[in-house]
């Protein structure tokens, strides 16, 4: 299959739907995640105090979770929101951030992991440490390169959850009954890693485009997707957020002058992409191995 | 009376004093609120932990209370800053986001409101809730425009509460012994939905200039003000508030080529904009309907 | 000596190094601090809850430690933190925004000071705080002039703490066993203390330079540098951190037009200005008076 004919309608449908995404996120990157939601064409909802994370769960869409600068709050609200979005079969996304930088929140990230989520996105590091290998953090670098974090999604899409793994050529790794899929995503800017909330909120666009995917099932809107697996449909909406991404990125470097002015023109961008350009990335499909 | 005639001394007035504005508001706008009250001519303080709310608020000027993303450090900080402002007859300002969304926030934010606010500034959807009429929030969104919530507005202003509704045509509603006042404020950027904080930066700028009106009070510095009732003066401060917002998205509207680079433009306007220039806005002040 | 022959080195040293900072810091700055990090050449991590700050201490090359939107959890880590940090004999910086704003904010600040830091940055009033002298603070202004804080910098380098006090001209007070050094930096932008952060984030790449310059000791990498005693080694990375500022405000100057478009051009100058630019700069090193 080619995911560029798909990505073009996964965009559009978005942008219909707006998406709500609750959002249990680092304080460092809750102001650019929610802009870069925005500017996408959906919702956000920073909703982390165990008071009303369960209660919002209910109405939202879709859910990030994302221990970068944990409190008990979020803690406790991550715990109570996964409950009610599994309860209510709705997609939720982990992103691994810290995962092995000390025991606490290993245990809370690992848990979260372990709690059925629909896609975990991180660096190569974050990735091979999720799955249960080897990996390690510092800070927001990645230590490994996207290649060798490939068994390790391989791994973990074999448990049902989208594996998604950003660096210059991002990898969203996902099984159906029958195979494990590939999806390839090259472009986009080397002045990303040096705005912090890039890799954040691409976890939190990832969640909004599986709702979006979870909308289409049996609709009429959006031609050849309606009728693909959840696995392989739920696949194309993790792969087509980073091709909006990556999209967005590619055009913002054209304008900036270094990655101060890249942030404001990536917002531009994300907001402005047409759905069509994502036929011009460089984006791959492949499947092999056994699911 | 002609509400422009009076926003070009409080403009002028407010940067003159620079007034410090205690921000209990959500992790997601701070740094946002932070620099629009800077850019405005105001001086903020974040300042959230029970252990020092009270005593800052002895030396801040205005309040802001904003429970976007609560903690138990803001919840306290509220109780005990309202509770100081309340005892030193200082201006503070509610913003109900996320009111009704759930059970435990509503109950706080009920608690602020009915605790003798001087304003109260929300969406449509926030005011309606806000008065206790049938309002629903949806993360940022107004479920409702803005004339559908002026009945709410002229009901919380019959409480001694001026009630501001943000929109595409922002309303400020308030009452003196004698009649419900309404200015309207029209224009802007339909940008602005697309950055998060506009709003609750709003709020704290309502703020500023609520305690900026009462300094001038019996002040022979802003002719024509002096003399004015305090509900009417402070009337007259939250518009103007609207207004300073107003021009800046319509200066900055220009220069952007998205929702990224407005933000910064907008901050740059927010900075630059002359006194004068309020004139050119559309506002329009009605008195009508019994206090 | 002249500083500007050792700040080219120190600049070109903290960015083939990329020194890991770990930041409990305020959330109104977050973003900034980490984005500034980020651009000069560092990595940042902001890592403030107590089940994780002491693990990581053990990795980080630097911390600061800045209370301005203090919780539970950010002042446990700062405890827990700073104990690994000097149980390891590694610099880290306090930051003392807000000192003297209320009882349990100086009394966990003095905590602080009184732990051995390598450095206090701060506006003049909070140096002058910090030393035990009558300073004041008022949000994020100074009430004082630079000149006014020499004497209370000079008191808190006796103690064997860098005092770096930042405004129009900056000025880093070091002590070693023979004097008291005092470098000054001119220049910059005016816009500057409209842009929330810039001061706390200078705090952070104080911290990343202290580390750098530790790394520095008996290498062959920085001619003149190496054999140099440890304070003044110190002295003189404080001092890069300040130019590095500096250079990089008064270029993103002329590109901006106003507090919001000038926070992205300075990010772009952090990460483009050029070594050899620091040598242009007003920065005079003078010594006197008994350590």
């Amino acid at each position: 299959m080619d995911i560029r004919e798909h990505a073009e309608s996964m965009l559009t449908a978005l942008r219909d739907r707006a998406p709500l995404v609750q959002c249990i996120t680092n304080t460092v990157v809750q102001q650019f995640t929610a802009n870069a939601l925005l500017a996408a064409g959906a919702s956000p909802a920073m909703m982390d105090h165990e008071a009303d994370a369960a209660d919002f769960a209910q109405i939202a869409d879709s859910l990030v979770v994302n221990f970068g600068t944990p409190t008990s709050h979020s803690y406790l609200s991550a715990d109570a929101a996964i409950d009610t979005f599994n309860g209510l079969d709705k997609p939720w996304v982990v992103d691994p951030v810290g995962l092995g930088l000390s025991a606490h929140r290993t245990f809370r990230i690992r848990k979260a992991i372990q709690s059925g989520p629909a896609a975990v996105r991180g660096n190569a590091s974050e990735i091979i440490a999720a799955a249960g290998q080897a990996g390690s953090a510092r800070g927001t670098d990645s230590a490994h390169s996207v290649d060798a974090a490939l068994d390790a999604a391989a791994d973990l899409a074999r448990t049902g959850t989208i594996a998604a793994v950003s660096g210059p050529t991002d990898a969203i790794v996902f099984a159906d009954d029958d195979a494990v899929h590939t999806i390839t995503v090259a472009g986009g800017s080397p002045l990303m890693p040096y705005v912090i909330g890039t890799g954040c909120s691409l976890g939190a666009l990832t969640a909004a485009y599986l709702s979006t995917a979870d909308g289409l099932a049996g609709s009429s809107e959006a031609a050849g997707i309606a009728e693909l697996s959840t696995p392989v449909r739920r696949g194309i909406a993790a792969a087509t957020a980073h091709m909006h991404f990556t999209a967005a990125a590619a055009k913002a470097h054209g304008s900036a002058s270094g990655p101060g002015t890249f942030a404001p023109a990536f917002l531009d961008a994300l907001y402005s992409v047409e759905p069509e350009s994502l036929a011009d990335l460089e984006a791959e499909w492949t499947t092999g191995g056994t699911a």
